[in-house]
């Protein structure tokens, strides 16, 4: 997607270890502009899907999320990392390891929101190594739930994701796909 | 605003000591929908303030937060709970207590995206004891920006924020006001 891509050129920072900084626009500050734009193209991309409800995890996935949920008309839910006093006792927890934070971080979904036969789309804002997104994956599958496809606004492929949720075999659509950040690069091509 | 109380009144549970779970529409399962009404609801009052950023906390101000900010044609800085790799060494950090969390809680925004000469409106999901919008507000002054108004979805005017706030003399604007919770009901009334 153009406008995200040429957003990335403009302000994403390469801050090495693979990490790229795009706080400007998703992380920190947000541009519900942009957000939307990526909401309508998901929307586009996962009209057929027939999905009943978008999953994603707290917290640079609910904005995403939020705006592609907006344009299906769908519920989104997204996964705690703590359990607030309003859960249940009972609820659906995973444990991810972090790229970002260098630990393994908890997401925990109610079983009052997530259900037996629903067919939900995840969304986050990347897919890197996956660890997060086969998290959710776990969480709807616990849940009986089917995952019918995943949507990424920005994907590293260097780091393999896309290779782990394969045996899905759902669709997997990132909007940007950076495929090295090498020597302070970045560079953009198809995944 | 009569369709979120309306929400509240089908969904809303008054889990006792002033707990309001709302987690089937905006606290972990989200209406993009009602959200969306929201934002427009609190564009239109906050039309003429001539503000240039909305701030919020993660993780519950984010959708109504992003959602005004979209009618508003503003971008939206969420104050973070914990600092990422991805922000500089120098924030701005200050604590606030939360009221569901038992304990003291910090919110971090980078000065980056906060200016000087700022004049920003906050949005949050509830407001209650006003800790958290006090927080925010701290953050703001720290940033040598100005808090121009305030809005909430959901006002609880029986635990006092509104009255810590008054001093700022800015707008302070409640979609849906509670004004008791006592004996297991939910009242609502004008704040």
């Amino acid at each position: 997607m153009e406008a995200l891509k040429q957003r990335i050129i403009e302000e994403g920072k390469n801050l090495g270890n693979g990490i790229l900084k795009v706080d400007s626009f998703i992380n920190h500050q947000v541009d519900p502009s942009l957000m939307d734009a990526c909401g309508i193209e998901f929307a586009r991309r996962f009209a057929n899907i027939g999905a009943t409800k978008i999953l994603t995890a707290e917290i640079s996935g609910i904005a995403p999320a939020l705006m592609t949920a907006r344009h299906l008309g769908l519920p989104v839910v997204y996964a705690r990392k703590t359990k607030p006093i309003t859960m249940p006792d009972q609820v659906y927890l995973t444990v991810a390891p972090s790229h970002t934070k260098g630990r393994l971080v908890e997401l925990i979904v109610s079983p009052e929101y997530l259900a037996g036969g629903e067919k939900v789309i995840i969304i986050d804002d990347f897919l890197a190594s996956g660890s997060t997104i086969i998290g959710l994956v776990r969480l709807a599958q616990t849940a009986g739930a089917r995952v019918a496809a995943i949507g990424a606004l920005i994907e590293k492929s260097f780091e393999g994701g896309r290779a782990l949720l394969k045996y899905l075999n759902v669709p997997i659509e990132s909007l940007v796909c950076i495929t090295s950040m090498d020597n302070g690069q970045i560079i953009f091509d198809n995944c």
